[in-house]
């Protein structure tokens, strides 16, 4: 079936843009998802890099015809195997769609081809004087495209929101080959459903995203980040909530248990400049004038001494801040080969405490521990089941189960910005009733009748 | 066919939550869209007053087994006929759902009913200082399960956004009944398909909304209200570019031709302060320190002044500036009784001076006139076209088309906030590509498979 494909490809794109090497593919056909999750990849899957979306269109349809499913990746930072070919498939790589088409400074958005990346992204606004994009997901080689379609979070989700509140309009591909233009540089339009907003967090499985138009935004100038240390995440989850209530509208609240950021550090070859307590927040704050950074920092300071904070310390120049969050972002670069299994729930913000002291009783119920990584102000946690002598547990379902009660509890979500993608199938049922995953199903099958974008992802 | 239902609806709701009498009905069947323009009613349609989600579940799930059309009864300020009846019917109004169920002060989000009013809602949050809600169309009479389902806008728009981006959580009923329950007081939900989105603008054609999760804010304490009187509406136009990208962030920035601001201030009794020119801002700033208001203030009134602005007035009492937001509010009571067609287009902020210069030159080529009435800096213009000698002059689709053509040049909409309902479902046709409305077609299936819910409206 495949090599007969493969002629038909290099019509479109030409012999140098097709991968049917082994070893060349390899390195697309594996997102960032843990070893221990992973879905093994149909190695037989053939990689294409259209130039444009007319090339994507006849791709697509060209796979539509013939029953042949199609995965489309973009950075590969993904992390619940969504990019991963399961069956024998397609794989478009959007890397060739790594144009800025257009900064508009009067209506305030960039116009962007699908592939080029968030690092690329902030790299071009660099050039424009305090203009900037406000989300950021921890890994910079994520791609505009993969970041709509998956909706991705990050950091700095407190203040700014997700994916979904910045983009203005889509370019994409249906897959019969369609090419629809959705939304624009408008503020309101409300002709007809909305289907940007379906396609945002589909995760590949309705549309391929070929270009994106995002909001951009003025940039705070005075930056800075305050370090304090808990001596349990009780404190540290207690102060948080204060600083949201206080009125200070951090930029980013983040948290990490301090073995993870004092190992991290290591590897880095970095200080983690807090040594006392278990529990650790990284707060960034940025105000446009001076003198409110000093009086946030001040009410914030204040807050974290009020709930138990042991030390804490502020960090004013650019390359202090720069390495405290290379730190807290890189913590899943050291703990990700002790993982079973790892999660990304989600819960109202004021549930936190309550939720921390869940997972607490679960662990000690079950004799072991978990890692702890959260975008706190969100109500974001990103812990795990730890293997044990390197080995998954027997425990590992059981023990995931008892988390999303406690999750549920509080009226919460398991993925709270991962995404479902092929790990989290299963689990979805657990959290929608049947009646909203048959709607589900029911669109899949109004953009997709063959089912050939991404078969087996989200539903 | 109705008169066999009556009894299973009396059986659901009591005898006393019907209207099958005429003269109690009419009040049920129009909403607020021109006279010109209004479809319609079917007067056999039936209204009843459901006082619980159950109630409408088995109401819905009734006339879908009967292949009855179900028309839901927000606070019926629509302006383009989405709650008139045009078929035999049931009428299912929201107004026993008036409950404020929670107000969360720790998520910062309120529960309500879907028959809420906005009134209402103001007035709830008014007992918790300093709280508010932002988006505010024109009629306070709007229900929030209303606003919710065509996704109003109105004047905070440019600061705040529309309803979508303050929604949290819905809970709806399908029109086979099945009740589900779609986000919460979650800042981040990647959890499959995002069906509360899609639900946001489809106007009462895919589900019934009964209960909203919003989003609540702390409000500025210092408000303060600038009118502005321009030459022409370039002028005035060419200000509000400036005003946007000077970095000031006002609330509201509204235009209304300056004929329209004097016949409403007579119309309502009340003063309006500007002379000269014709054309009439009305700019609302609101900040948290009261420097900052006055630096604002100083400066959208230099920026006023280099774009040629004959007068301007502040206003800081808070009578003073309701009295202005009321003349600015009451311009559509005044004008519609002369209304032929009314519009509600969109195009980026930046291409409003070209599209106004646009609107003039067509409005050149009818020797005709166009009243307009903006909230300008969305890009959002609603104008219309005018009675001649009391009658629909021949021109009017002709002279119509040539406006969305403008509106089309610069990537607009033709509705920004008001929706499709009734009266533009041929016009989207023009504006979305076959396979686009194919797509929303194939969607309203799924939802709604025996197009029981308000048939003939959207698609
Ligand atoms: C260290 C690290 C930290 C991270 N931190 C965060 C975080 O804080 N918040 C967060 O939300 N995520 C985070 N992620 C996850 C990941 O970066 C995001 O999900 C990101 O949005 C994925 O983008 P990508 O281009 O790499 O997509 P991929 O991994 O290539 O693909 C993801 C999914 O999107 C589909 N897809 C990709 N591009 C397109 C397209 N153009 N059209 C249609 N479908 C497409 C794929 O088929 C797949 O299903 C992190 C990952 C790592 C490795
Ligand atoms: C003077 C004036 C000024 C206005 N200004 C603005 C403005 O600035 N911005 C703006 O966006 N709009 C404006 N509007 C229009 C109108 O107020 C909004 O569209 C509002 O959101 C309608 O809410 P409603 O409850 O009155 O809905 P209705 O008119 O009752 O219904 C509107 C549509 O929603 C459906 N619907 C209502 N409730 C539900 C429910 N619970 N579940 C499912 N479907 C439902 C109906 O079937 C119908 O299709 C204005 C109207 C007036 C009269």
């Amino acid at each position: 079936m495949m090599s007969q494909i493969v002629e038909k490809l290099e019509n479109i794109v030409g012999r140098d843009w097709i991968i049917t090497d082994i070893d060349q593919k390899l390195g697309y056909l594996y997102d960032e998802v843990e070893k221990t999750l992973r879905p093994k990849a149909d190695e037989n899957s053939i990689v294409v890099k259209p130039a444009n979306t007319e090339e994507v269109s006849e791709i697509i349809s060209t796979a539509n015809d013939n029953g042949i499913n199609v995965v489309v990746r973009g950075g590969g930072t993904g992390l619940c195997g969504g990019a991963i070919p399961v069956k024998e498939s397609i794989v478009i790589s959007m890397e060739r769609f790594n144009k800025v088409v257009e900064v508009d400074l009067n209506n305030m958005t960039v116009t962007l081809e699908a592939g080029v990346t968030l690092f690329d992204l902030i790299e071009e606004l660099d050039k424009y004087d305090g203009i900037g994009f406000p989300v950021h997901p921890g890994d910079e080689g994520a791609q505009i495209g993969g970041m709509a379609v998956t909706n991705a979070g990050g950091a700095r989700a407190v203040r700014h929101g997700i994916m979904r509140n910045h983009i203005k309009g889509l370019e994409v591909v249906l897959p019969n080959g369609n090419i629809l233009n959705l939304g624009g540089k408008l503020l309101k339009d409300n002709a007809g459903y909305n289907l940007m907003h379906l396609i945002i967090g589909s995760e590949g499985t309705l549309a391929v995203i070929t270009k994106v138009i995002l909001k951009i935004y003025p940039e705070d100038k005075h930056v800075a980040t305050i370090a304090a240390a808990f001596e349990t995440i009780d404190n540290a989850s207690n102060a948080v909530l204060e600083i949201l209530r206080s009125g200070v509208s951090p930029l980013a609240v983040e948290y990490q248990d301090k073995h993870i950021n004092l190992e991290t550090a290591e590897h880095l070859g970095l200080n983690w400049p807090l040594e006392t307590g278990n529990a650790d927040l990284m707060i960034i704050i940025s105000e446009k004038e001076e003198d409110m950074l000093y009086s946030s920092t001040r009410k914030i300071n204040d807050i974290c001494r009020k709930n138990g904070c042991t030390e804490a310390v502020f960090a004013g120049k650019k390359q202090e801040q720069a390495d405290l969050l290379a730190i807290r972002s890189g913590g899943y670069e050291v703990i990700k080969d002790i993982i079973a299994d790892s999660f990304d729930m989600c819960v109202p913000p004021a549930s936190m405490p309550a939720f921390f002291e869940d997972l607490g009783r679960i662990m000690k119920e079950y004799n072991t521990t978990t890692n702890i990584t959260a975008h706190i102000a969100d109500g974001n946690v990103h812990n795990d089941t730890v293997l044990v002598d390197g080995k998954i547990p027997e425990y590992a379902e059981e023990i995931k189960l008892k988390m999303y009660e406690a999750c549920f509890k509080y009226g919460g979500t398991i993925t709270g910005e991962h995404g479902i993608g092929k790990i989290r199938v299963e689990d979805l049922k657990l959290q929608k009733k049947e009646e909203e995953l048959e709607i589900m199903k029911g669109i899949k099958a109004v953009f997709d009748p063959n089912s050939i974008l991404n078969d087996g992802t989200v539903v």
